[in-house]
């Protein structure tokens, strides 16, 4: 078929069919098929989306078009997780030794953060010694022998879904559920494992501004999976604040360790629970009703903090971390408090906001050579939904330069909006699919 | 503004601002828009259409993106005509010296057909001696002494337009009405008349299949070209057969020498009367009153056929031309009647498949270097709303190759359809607007 007529079938609202959609993006790849074509069939996909079958030949395709990492030499069930990306989500760092002590392995490739959100790689390198480079052999092997492997993303996965992003980028076509999920899929379907468990983040602070979209995505990644072979499920959760206190690389690391132990905020001890419950259901390894209790037991016992302990001894970092992070994380060298300046509520308070004062102040990047520096961030005190009295402190600042911390907490303070009525805290888990 | 939020705007259902369109227009025909925003946009205008003012400021730029044909030097109101395409079109070569011997200079540039839609310019070649490559001087002492001269299109005029319309052409962004309508009234607005009337097809045989879209068009063109400070008109006529009997470029110079001496198909006849009365109202030389009686009397007394022999003298034919055609005009070597099969009414007629049928006798062109053949072509004898016997003629094809005129007359026989019952003729005027 005509490239041409690919576009007409999709902008009449027609489907295409499998070997159409593969047509035009192997076509695309090669260089056949100009950028032009692909733009006007991405700006017809955004009109009219995508069924599920061609969401599913999408992914099936990009998937195709790059490097697989076959994971099948590690025995036992792997299971990997992924989060649409939010500002102090550091969960990643606390569910995977959960679950890795409780008989599954955590075998993950991960990326760097870029503008507003950060990575777990970013934070995990704020661990002196700690080292994200394995080769594959030695991820492989670490995975096998204490089930947890963690390290930064080398393979060229899915290179046609990176060449179409770029293009998506520069023509307004990035905001299509059906693309996106089909994008987040082809690269999690390319690396071999059991099962996914999606953290799909809504609110003001993520990348899906509302529940009904996320929800679409969740729904959308999910089947596209299934179709796929795999287990998947997912957890909609909110991001219209900053999760848990700490946003900043080494805090979020402290963050981790004080809820392994048992000591983290409230919403993030509760996402965390419900994540590896879900992990463990989609693992097979448990069931809806002891789920709750094996999770519960590991953390409790502190075998899960053990496994973290394990993990970061196993990837070059101190093993007494957990027991003694002041000694290896060294905070930073200014660190100021914002404070309330009136009674009332805290009623929002804008995470993307946090998210880029963190960024300026070192913890991210704006363009992909920035350097992080890994002591710097933000701590909030109040939360959604906390009274506060007219003097106490709101949030802190960690910075490294008193010029930067002095201009970031005036646009801290921003992010803070306030109700003299009371405000119900948000729930932190919208729904699990 | 950056390009992409140029097409975002427009793809959120916004308006683009004059700028916005200029700098998207003027840097895409300089190289400094890529092809896949403009085709991005271009799909996006697809689907969510062009505000009048959006409409207006895309011609405006267009047009002045190339040349401009500067007709002030020409005494007299210039009036222009404008059709969407059809099968068996003469109208301009009747209408064109009708309005000129009521007073209007009619000054047109006209273009070479393509597909199954055949070109006045080629139509008017067919004519020994007779030349459509006038320099732009003689064009207009001719224009100017006798009211009417008809040229080839040389100039450069909306280089953007053809640039676009060459992207829309493989992007599936074409049939888009406000594209539509500023491609064609940014052509038309280059040339410096001072009305225009559109004659807007619709039907089987022409571009807008429906009288919806049809006049969707029509109000579309009107409103640029009175933003654009032009008198314009239209006319929405029938496309769902070809227009008047003959189709074939000497055919159809006979047709309108038989049409200015009065015995031209009714449908032909009536067109060419409705349109040439709004010219004369656009022009200002009559009101809706007196337009029809003047329309009248230059056909009956013969000026208007005078007119016609004077144009084609001016332009190098011959001075009898339409007393003499037979003499100049040679026909076909193979002329074959194509019969009834059986007793009934004719329900239809695929104008498309007649003009196509022509453009492979060789009246047309599959590619711009083909080489016109100008006595083939068809002649219609039944029309819709037609009863027929088993027997009669239905069509005569003219070809030069026998065994083309086998293939074909099967071919133009299976563009007739049959009703046992009585079928109303199409009206051939649908709309005045």
């Amino acid at each position: 078929m005509r490239i041409y007529d690919i576009i007409l079938k999709k902008r009449n609202g027609l489907e295409n069919s499998r070997s159409e959609i593969e047509e035009l993006v192997t076509g695309y790849v090669k260089g056949l098929v100009p950028d032009y074509q692909m733009a006007a069939w991405l700006m017809a996909v955004y009109f009219n989306h995508l069924s599920p079958e061609e969401r599913s030949s999408l992914t099936d395709i990009m998937l195709n078009s790059g490097e697989k990492i076959d994971l099948s030499s590690i025995e036992g069930t792997k299971i990997d997780k992924h989060s649409t990306g939010g500002v102090g989500d550091k969960v990643t760092l606390i569910v995977g030794p959960v679950v890795a002590s409780c008989g599954l392995v955590f075998a993950k490739l991960s990326g760097r953060g870029l503008g507003h959100t950060g990575g777990t790689i970013d934070k995990l390198e704020s661990i002196p010694g700690f080292t994200t480079s394995l080769e594959v052999d030695r991820f492989k092997k670490q995975a096998s022998k204490i089930g947890i492997a963690l390290a930064g993303q080398t393979a060229e996965v899915a290179v046609a879904d990176k060449k179409i992003y770029a293009l998506r980028d520069v023509t307004a076509t990035v905001e299509e559920i059906s693309l996106i999920a089909s994008s987040i899929m082809s690269k999690k379907l390319a690396i071999g494992s059991d099962g996914i468990l999606l953290d799909v983040k809504t609110g003001k602070g993520a990348f899906m501004k509302n529940f009904k979209d996320a929800r679409e995505l969740a729904l959308a990644m999910i089947d596209i999976g299934k179709r796929g072979g795999k287990k998947v499920g997912a957890v909609i959760s909110d991001m219209d604040q900053p999760l848990g206190r700490m946003v900043g690389n080494s805090l979020e690391v402290i963050e981790a360790i004080e809820t392994l132990k048992g000591n983290g905020p409230a919403d993030l001890e509760l996402l965390c629970r419900v994540i590896s419950e879900r992990m463990l259901i989609i693992g097979g390894v448990a069931d809806e009703n002891s789920a709750p209790d094996i999770v519960k037991d590991v953390i409790d016992s502190g075998k899960a903090l053990a496994k973290f302990d394990e993990f970061v001894a196993a990837q070059g970092g101190p093993i007494d971390l957990s027991a003694n992070y002041r000694k290896y994380l060294s905070p930073a060298g200014v660190i100021e408090e914002i404070k309330a300046e009136r009674d009332g509520f805290v009623s929002g308070i804008d995470a993307e906001g946090v998210g880029l004062v963190c960024m300026r102040l070192g913890a991210g990047r704006k363009t992909k050579e920035d350097v992080i520096d890994p002591a710097v961030g933000v701590e909030v005190i109040k939360k959604i939904g906390d009274r506060v009295a007219r003097g106490e402190t709101l949030a802190v600042i960690h910075g490294n330069s008193r010029e930067l911390v002095e201009l970031e907490r005036k646009v801290l303070m921003e992010t803070f909006s306030f109700s003299t009525s009371e405000v119900l805290p948000p729930q932190i888990v919208h729904e699990v699919l």
